[in-house]
């Protein structure tokens, strides 16, 4: 069933269906981690709720730390209801304002422990506008990938497989949502990208609910054929106390991002959400040293030419 | 020289002697620092300036690391100029829009490496608006603790200096900026204050220039007088490894109150300051932990009613 377009993203929303693909991915992730990691190893679960007053819903946050490949993986389900459009939804949305709103999501933050295996970090997400005349909703993701010691063919795995995932419903995706992730995931007072991108997208509602909810579950499935190659190729590469050093000092960039730029965090934090799930994306170690410059020539030197946004595709 | 005050801070202003003041304020918090380290210490010093084309300036940025009672002490000096005021000076004065601004001050924060020796910040600074009809000022600054293991006789010798450097101008000065530093250096999404306080103010101008300038020259004076005396006293208090992980622990709240709330460092990386001046506040090594509780009854819980604003003095 659905209603005619009047408004974009006017179709029916199963939000049920959603919120059951949301478990099963949550599901799925832990699982990915957990298969590196010694057959006790187990996540920390706390379900918890949100107020009543402020809209209702909850979550089921997932947290392991301190294991062999995973210093830190936080993997977090959240349905959240408010009375009132956070200004960050309605601004581009005028006709919203006074509406309530529903917004469900899985969030991934992996921190591996072994400086060759890159951060990463996986959401996605369906906002659905109440109390308005149709419904209105959309999709939102992506993942995106932070090497410490990038190699160029993993580079290129990542965006192939987010290629992959994009073609199977439209040519021009990924381009579009490459360069959305680009832009989002930037540090502006460091004039460098957080990592080397992947894939960014928000509004999704164009093709229709049952097309844009394939694409996010796309998104969100294909986050595993990104990055669990990786994992097996390095998790047990060689490193030392340089290296670790190095990782525990561009840690500091992610918590820089995450708590000045990030969008999605800030709101949280302003508007009452519960904070240690927001913030479990924090990496558990960090170091921060004034003036750090790498040696010329180095490794270390070296990842910042990664740190621009470039077609990696086509880079050799 | 003062011209009548149709304006409120419409006084001749001295920069230059405030600038002089500044100048010799660093090196003596310099000194306080390497008072307690070997012999070979040293500072490292940046020399910045800040390009012409957003108004020029510069700094003297200084940076003290790895010693045994000091983990970090950045302790910078600045005067910038800009051609068009930041919003978050001329929004309280729309009268402002559209003239420059100069901007000079000292920063200092102190990570010590001892988690019985409270972490500490201290600012002075001077705002001028050049291009309005009549010379426009104000002062501002402030000091205050950041304790891990607060003892009540160190909190009430940190706030009996802060009021006693207050009464020398204004029996109303303490209550005011007293309560103005508590509602700063708040993390609302923790509810919980960053540490115990001290002073807070600015708009500082109301007495005329020179009262003005001594209140600001005795604020930044006075740290020395507050922060010395628990430098003595805890630098060699003995901790173990349980001690220090907290103060790590702790230490992510420094980082999230600066990065999150904090609007001298909001403004200063969103409007092209020297970042990793800006930055050197951050603590050099930091760990955050998902759902960290303290034993009830620990002295790492009893941190939490040290972080509810109160009044010191006649606190038992």
């Amino acid at each position: 069933m659905s209603t005619p377009e009047a408004i974009p993203g006017a179709d029916a929303v199963d939000a049920d269906q959603v919120l059951r693909f949301l478990h099963t991915l949550q599901d799925q992730l832990c699982a990915m981690v957990l298969g590196h990691e010694a057959a006790s190893a187990r996540f920390r679960e706390d379900i918890w709720e949100r107020p009543e007053a402020i809209g209702g819903g909850g979550g089921r946050t997932r947290v392991f730390s301190g294991g062999e490949v995973f210093e830190q993986a936080g993997i977090g389900l959240s349905d959240v209801r408010g009375f009132s459009m956070p200004p960050s939804a309605s601004a581009a949305r005028p006709e919203l304002a006074g509406c309530g709103f529903r917004a469900m999501g899985v969030s991934v933050v992996l921190h591996p422990r072994n400086p060759y295996l890159p951060t990463t970090h996986m959401n996605v997400r369906l906002f659905t506008a109440t109390g308005s005349a149709q419904p209105i909703w959309w999709f939102g993701g992506g993942f995106d990938l932070t090497p410490f010691y990038p190699v160029l063919e993993d580079c290129q795995h990542w965006h192939a497989t987010a290629k992959a995932v994009c073609d199977g419903f439209d040519s021009a995706l990924y381009p579009a949502h490459k360069a959305w992730c680009d832009r989002y995931f930037f540090l502006k007072h460091r004039d460098e990208a957080r990592g080397i991108g992947g894939l960014f997208f928000d509004d999704y509602h164009a093709p229709g609910f049952d097309a844009s909810f394939a694409y996010m579950k796309a998104v969100g499935l294909g986050f595993i054929d990104a990055y669990a190659p990786l994992i097996e190729r390095r998790k047990h590469q060689a490193y030392g106390e340089r290296e670790r050093q190095f990782q525990l000092y561009r840690r500091g960039r992610y918590v820089e991002f995450n708590l000045v730029w990030d969008r999605g965090t800030l709101f949280g934090l302003q508007s009452g959400g519960r904070t240690e799930s927001i913030l479990m994306s924090l990496p558990p170690e960090v170091r921060f040293e004034y003036g750090y410059q790498p040696e010329p020539g180095s490794p270390e030197a070296r990842l910042s030419e990664f740190l621009k946004p470039r077609d990696w595709l086509t880079a050799t």
